[in-house]
This record gives structure tokens, C-alpha cells and sequence, in this order.
């Protein structure tokens, strides 16, 4: 079974000036921003926190600004069928994720692994969410 | 001086069905759904992280759907003068939280603790951040 898990949360930033963006909430929330010197990921500033957390990026949009969250998994089509069930929408691919909607109204995306593994699933109180997807998301 | 560190996101619903929104968010992310008997908090759901995490919760909204972020902090106060230092405005205060727009656009919260402790600065890079304000949102 595939595996899936928050991966993290994206301040999508309209704005022309990411850098200005990324000084904002690097200060804001005192994590220490990413130089970026890629030209492709330069719509991006990652914000530093501990390794085992959740990454938290700066990004360049042309939409008004908000936040949205990325889910990270070893099998993106299964991982975007199992939210389809569960009432989310596909929206479209782009480069190596897959942007979909909530039922609740929000756009996230499926990415690949950020992190160096998995979690695994808490040791209790998951079973609660054991129905026709046992523990898909973290098993 | 005060501390301050983010304290969680908030995936903003609008919808009537606050415990329906869960049940999507739940088992998008794999994380259990705390169930709530306290009427003042009905709008609420958190999302159950391990203890060292940010908090996640569900709220229902008027105003269309959205994510948004809290910092936590031991004194609103100076936290809020220290974000609006950095280009933030103060919108309006609610129960026991300051509502701010960042100069991104992006609203967020300035909220009393909600862990334990908080966060000790990292022991590195953080002092790219010492300028006017040297680690004041961790320090």
C-alpha cells in the first residue's frame, strides 16, 4: 500500500518580489530562509525548520496570496485516487505534482517524498480513521 | 524579551458542516480529528499531530475558504508590535487572539501558547536573522 503524509504548508505570496516576501516571514516566524540560485525554483524561498518537521516555503504567484498545503507521498496516482474518493477534485498536473480541491473549497497538491521517510502511523487513535481506506494516508 | 514561534494552521471552511470538513481533512492527512463538546468551540476540529508539532485544526468560516496561520506567543502585546515593526497590520482582536494581515496579504492569528514551551532558537544560521530585532520571535 502506498504511503502519504502533510508534507507542509505553502505561503503563495502575489507579489513580484519573493525575496521581500521571504524577509517578511522568515522574520515573522523566525525561521531562516533558503537562498535560492536555482532559476526554476525561483518563485520559491523555503523556510528552514527542524528536519523532522513539515517544510514551509515562500512562493511567487499570480493568484491572490494565500496559504495552501502539500501532501507527500511514494505513489502519486494512488494517492490522488484515494483523495478522489474521498471527495476532492484533480485540477491538473504540473512538473512533478498534482494540484487538486478540497470538498471543503481549498486547492492542495500531491508532491513526491520531501522528507527523508514516511512517518509511520501514530501507535494509537488511528483506528478510528480504519474504513474503506484503512490508514491510507499513513499506512 | 518575549518569545514567539508559528504555532499551527487553520484550514478555514466555508461550510455549515464543520464535522463534515473533518472528516475530509482527517483522512486527507491521516491524522485522528479531536472530537469537540464545547459549544464556544463548535466551529473548531483540531487535527491530533504528535505533542511537538504545530497544531492543525478545521474551523468553520463565513468568508470563502482558506488556510491560514497562528503565532504563538507569551505576550500578544509585544508580539504584535514586533509584527507590525516588520510591515504586518493589526485588523482586529477576537476572544484571545489578534487578527493581522502580513504585507503579503495573507491574514493570520497572534495566539497565547499553545504548546507547552516554547521553542528555543536553533543553534545555527538563526543569526542571519539578528538585525533590529535579533531573534525576537524565538528568543
Amino acid at each position: 500500500m502506498h504511503k502519504s503524509q502533510l508534507a507542509g504548508f505553502i505561503i503563495d505570496c502575489q507579489t513580484d518580489d519573493v525575496g521581500k516576501a521571504t524577509d517578511f516571514w522568515s522574520e515573522a516566524l523566525g525561521l531562516v530562509a533558503e537562498k535560492s540560485s536555482d532559476p526554476v525554483e525561483s518563485d520559491y524561498r523555503q523556510l528552514l525548520p527542524r528536519p523532522e518537521d513539515i517544510h514551509i516555503e515562500v512562493q511567487k504567484v499570480d493568484h491572490p496570496s494565500r496559504l495552501h498545503l502539500d501532501i507527500e507521498t511514494n505513489d502519486i496516482d494512488a494517492e490522488v485516487k484515494r483523495l478522489q474518493a474521498l471527495g476532492a477534485t484533480r485540477v491538473t498536473a504540473i512538473r512533478r505534482w498534482v494540484v487538486m480541491e478540497a470538498p471543503t473549497g481549498q486547492r492542495f497538491c500531491v508532491v513526491k517524498p520531501v522528507r527523508a521517510t514516511l512517518r509511520e502511523p501514530p501507535t494509537s487513535g488511528i483506528s478510528s480513521l480504519t474504513g474503506v481506506y484503512p490508514c491510507p494516508a499513513l499506512g
